[in-house]
């Protein structure tokens, strides 16, 4: 916990060269913000404004149960009764300082040393978010279960789920994935989720699973399933894309069983979750405020800046490149595999840097690049775009990557210059 | 982790008492929260309302550094080199989503299973904020010194460091202590800090003083003295006490050696702290708001109101009954000792809690309350009262509490009734 990841180092290395005064403008795909939504900002902007003149005084200056505030609390329960016809009670959830907070607090309470026996994070599916490797506080306390590598149509390929490997492993104390995935875009069907869940239930363990770009908000991508209620799933959500990042805010639904301990590390760990944005978001529940911006701003925004982002790497990127995109069916980013011997993820960055254009490796979102089972040098041969900056921006970033993309290519196939 | 402390069990009895529909008025003289000021309130809240229209997308709907938002370390780095002559820079200053947090973080990274040995989370000094026994992942992480009691006039006494026992521990990973101290307002005079600091160098650890009570703001107390900077101390600042108890701010200054593993450990868990808070407290620092606002409403208030409250006690506890004030300094509460055998701290709680009264038993703020080695029957004839409720729940209160120890002394002298 006291070291910083390698996509940490990159994200650092990123935002101190764009703050260097270098004259030069740089083209950032890598960044991981939500989109600048005007309509999205202003509401948001809206909503916390009328929470500070309605309710300043009752939320921000006392303290607050560690559960979350009860307006917000109770609006949670009846948006989910209501949307999905649930039966949650207040009991059934926890808001926290951000869902990374509650997948950390859930990664402490429930893996790492136990008795008996040491229990692990499993991640169901490499590549996945990379702040997960981040969550344990034991070194080695992670595994990432490698994807089966499917290549579909010419340009695009899908990970599928290893069942089996998932199935048996031993010592897994906790399961967690992201869906719609970062970075792949790859939304779990309710097939797989089911089948994930059986897993759970073999292992006896909780599966955490992370709607950060999921339904019921942000909601990005058609193909995202509604969450699954079940004794076994800890559903957590985040308002970071849906238009917060900055004021950390994400709760989870689940079995008291579990909930409980969550709330109790709450208590004495952070005490509880800022409460005017807590305020903020219990109007937008309870109005059809967040509604309404999930389907008439942030859904077709994303859709459009998909449809947009895909068509300019599919314009764009040499044909003459073995390139294929995961099959994108959410989430903010392009999953992009160079199926060449001559392609090294870190390599691209580098070059990429040297033009003043960023992407993030793709290596950094398995758990153990360097010595892939299955997948060889797969793990080494992806990277990440986002598909958040401005259409100028993408415009010409992936101009710049299909140009270096031509020039690794041409440098590998030339006679190496031993002078 | 996964559990609450007694006190936390307390709490919960006086919300749910509190919140339970029988009619009756309660008087909470329990309470953590700071006083309701309507001035500090509403500074804050303008604070707020400024940064939300200067700053809100630009903060909110992004995501920031973990280490804190820029304009706000900067302010932290010139109001405390200009307050103190010091010489931090931005890599000495963390921000956290509260202070408590911070202090769970350290605890985290400086005690626990290490190379070769365990280490503890020393409290030097018991009785000490009780939330301090939360932090530590570890059962039995926490040692917990008991002070040295030393009568003083006929109705004060005061605890002193036991030097000689925080000198002679081993396997120290942290030290931690809070000054004002909450439960008893004894502030450390520099020459104890020196002192604890000298120990802690001979234990080659760090030590935390939480100075949420403490200089600069909100400075309860007259004989709060200046943080002490040292290379060995991490200072630990809270935005609760100086107004924004919801709002989880806090932030901490200290060698980088230090500070660094506490940003990596942000990044991991939490990503960074509440933005808008940030952008507010920035503000207050910049302008001589937050300077202000001391001097001119807390420092002013929490005076009277000390004055206020120990007179209360005095003129209505009943002389017959040997209580006796911790020499109050500082701080939000008063520290009660009352040196009978008949007396209980948990049966005067149930006592009051029957009259719709409420107070802080006193036995959780000592780490082992059942088993003092020095103390004997004092760590269960304590009780803390806040001076934070209203002046006329105060009075009503304690007028509650001096007929209730009347009656408990009468109890303990008349013939047990064995029909």
């Amino acid at each position: 916990m006291a070291r910083l990841s390698g996509l940490r180092l990159i994200m650092e290395d990123i935002a101190t060269s764009m703050g260097s005064a270098t004259g030069r403008e740089w083209l950032n795909l890598g960044i991981g913000n939500p989109a600048d939504i005007p309509e999205v900002s202003d509401t948001w902007r809206r909503m916390t404004a009328e929470a500070l003149d309605d309710s300043f005084g009752a939320v921000s200056c006392r303290y607050g149960p560690s559960r979350g505030l009860p307006a917000l609390v109770d609006a949670i329960v009846d948006y989910f009764n209501g949307r999905y016809g649930w039966d949650i009670g207040p009991r059934n959830v926890v808001v926290g300082p951000g869902s990374q907070m509650l997948c950390f607090i859930a990664t402490t309470l429930f893996t790492g040393p136990g008795e008996g026996r040491d229990t692990q994070l499993v991640l169901p599916m490499t590549p996945d978010y990379t702040g997960y490797q981040g969550l344990s506080l034991v070194t080695g306390g992670i595994t990432g279960v490698e994807p089966i590598l499917q290549r579909r149509e010419e340009r695009t390929f899908r990970y599928l789920f290893d069942m089996p490997a998932i199935e048996g492993l031993t010592d897994v104390g906790l399961m967690l994935l992201s869906t719609p995935g970062n970075p792949t875009g790859r939304c779990a069907s309710p097939d797989e989720i089911h089948r994930l869940v059986a897993a759970a239930e073999t292992h006896d363990v909780p599966i955490m699973i992370d709607n950060a770009y999921g339904a019921p908000f942000p909601r990005i991508g058609a193909a995202a399933a509604p969450p699954l209620r079940h004794d076994r799933v800890i559903n957590v959500f985040s308002l970071s894309k849906t238009g917060l990042p900055g004021e950390r805010l994400g709760f989870a639904i689940a079995d008291e069983r579990y909930i409980d301990p969550i709330v109790s590390f709450m208590a004495n760990s952070t005490l509880h979750a800022p409460q005017l944005v807590q305020a903020a978001l219990a109007r937008a529940l309870r109005t059809d405020v967040l509604d309404s911006l999930v389907d008439l701003e942030i859904g077709p925004f994303y859709s459009r800046r998909r449809k947009f982002v895909e068509s300019l790497l599919v314009d764009h990127l040499p044909a003459d490149v073995a390139w294929r995109l995961h099959e994108g069916e959410g989430g903010m980013f392009f999953w992009v595999w160079v199926d060449e011997e001559w392609f090294d993820d870190l390599a691209l960055y580098e070059a990429l840097k040297a033009k003043g254009v960023f992407v993030v490796p793709g290596r950094h979102f398995f758990t153990d690049p360097e010595h892939s089972r299955g997948l060889g040098r797969h793990t080494r041969q992806c990277f990440r775009i986002s598909v958040t900056p401005g259409t100028g921006t993408l415009t010409a970033g992936i101009e710049v990557i299909a140009e270096t993309l031509g020039e690794m290519r041409a440098g590998s196939t030339r006679p190496r210059d031993n002078g």
